[in-house]
């Protein structure tokens, strides 16, 4: 499992921070590369300031195998990732002709001035176009940072466009038990399955259904047959507390 | 508005990092700080791993004037926050009376060892409980660190509990004006809007309405007038350019 390939996502943008936006990118780029085998080891949320994205930028591709931006690859002002991702590198920018190809059709023939600037990305040999099958502004990558749209759906349909270029590492599966026991009164017993199964991490989530208090117990592993195992030792732990077992439902 | 308090969200969890859970304290603080003029600057999502939180909570620490910590404080074998946050600042942990006597009363007298484990704060004078309303089990304050609950409702309620002692800077307002005119075609006069208004932040944010590109406008500044002014002067920008702009109405 350490062998994996690693991430980390750079959600960057004042809005996210400022509490007008919900972030859900980053709750999408967790499944998938979980379902591939990439470990996502941390998240950081930025504002629109260039050292700082500079510095996080250049932090995280240091330490991970990938990164993964979202956000201010816009037309207007505020959109100001590219020019910080140029100076990470160290590199200028330039009028990628296959981007301005691609906007041109989009726009009819007439992408004006503020929509050219989608076309500008870093120079150099590796860096590559990222298809937007959405709205045809393109993302790229620059050696193994991948900097994609911060609207939703433009940012899935670029990860769709990247995904097959990805080294996978073993897949983490999951699957969950949830029960109406508090978690206190599970915990002693999960921390004894826990201590048997190396190779599981188990999670205890408590919620509020109907003002009562469950828990979903989520256990994560590249091995399934460990997962059953454990999740099924936890269903008789919470049957034996007076609470039935749901396997595997949406909560 | 460069002495305002300033602030980081620190979500530490492997559920947010795999995708299972979708993070919804951060925009919760992220209002909620900027009504009270405290400028969160960063948020850090981590997993479960005690190295990188201990990490994570003294790089924060020293750069922030407050962090807020999301998670990690329940019963379970996976609740690792405290003892973390006990290593980052050299304590050891300690049952704190009080906690145990809130957690003896909500539970009838019979708080086992599992729920215990929530009475246990790191020790030291500056180490004070904070109130959980909803299930007793307290979250605290140690140093310029608040240590939150995980459950978005409890969350909640603790910020609500610290929000009256925490410093206030200037409130930060904004307000948004929409239309259905692309970024792209608002991006030249944005940024001579921008220019002119230099107290002002303002941000363009794109989304689709019924298939068509909209543009979102948001203006973010201490100055109301400020913010009024410069979102006229965009809403005849958008009329200009064919459509009708919405000022101030949510989306």
């Amino acid at each position: 499992m350490e062998d994996a390939p690693t991430a980390c996502v750079l959600v960057i943008g004042d809005e996210i921070l400022s509490g007008r936006t919900q972030d859900t990118n980053l709750k999408y780029l967790g499944e998938n590369l979980a379902m591939m085998g990439i470990r996502l080891k941390e998240a950081r949320v930025i504002p629109d300031v260039p050292n700082v994205i500079v510095d996080a930028v250049n932090t995280c591709r240091a330490l991970y195998t990938y990164v993964f931006t979202t956000g201010g690859i816009g037309p207007t002002h505020d959109d100001i990732t590219t020019e910080c991702i140029a100076r990470a590198f160290g590199r200028k920018v330039f009028r990628h002709p296959d981007a301005v190809a691609r906007l041109t059709t989009y726009y009819e023939g007439h992408p004006n001035e503020a929509r050219l600037k989608m076309a500008e990305v870093p120079e150099g040999p590796d860096v590559e176009l990222i298809n937007n099958r959405i709205t045809a502004a393109p993302g790229y990558r620059i050696g193994n940072v991948f900097v994609l749209a911060g609207v939703p759906s433009i940012a899935r349909a670029m990860f769709e466009a990247i995904a097959p270029q990805l080294k996978k590492g073993a897949p983490v599966h999951s699957n969950h038990v949830d029960s109406s026991v508090g978690e206190g009164d599970l915990a002693a017993e999960l921390t004894e399955i826990q201590s048997r199964y190396t190779n599981v991490s188990i999670g205890s989530y408590p919620f509020l259904r109907d003002g009562r208090p469950w828990t979903s117990i989520v256990a994560r592993s590249t091995d399934k047959d460990a997962i059953a195992k454990a999740l099924l030792e936890v269903a008789e732990v919470m049957l034996t507390k007076g609470g039935m077992p749901e396997m595997g439902k949406g909560r």
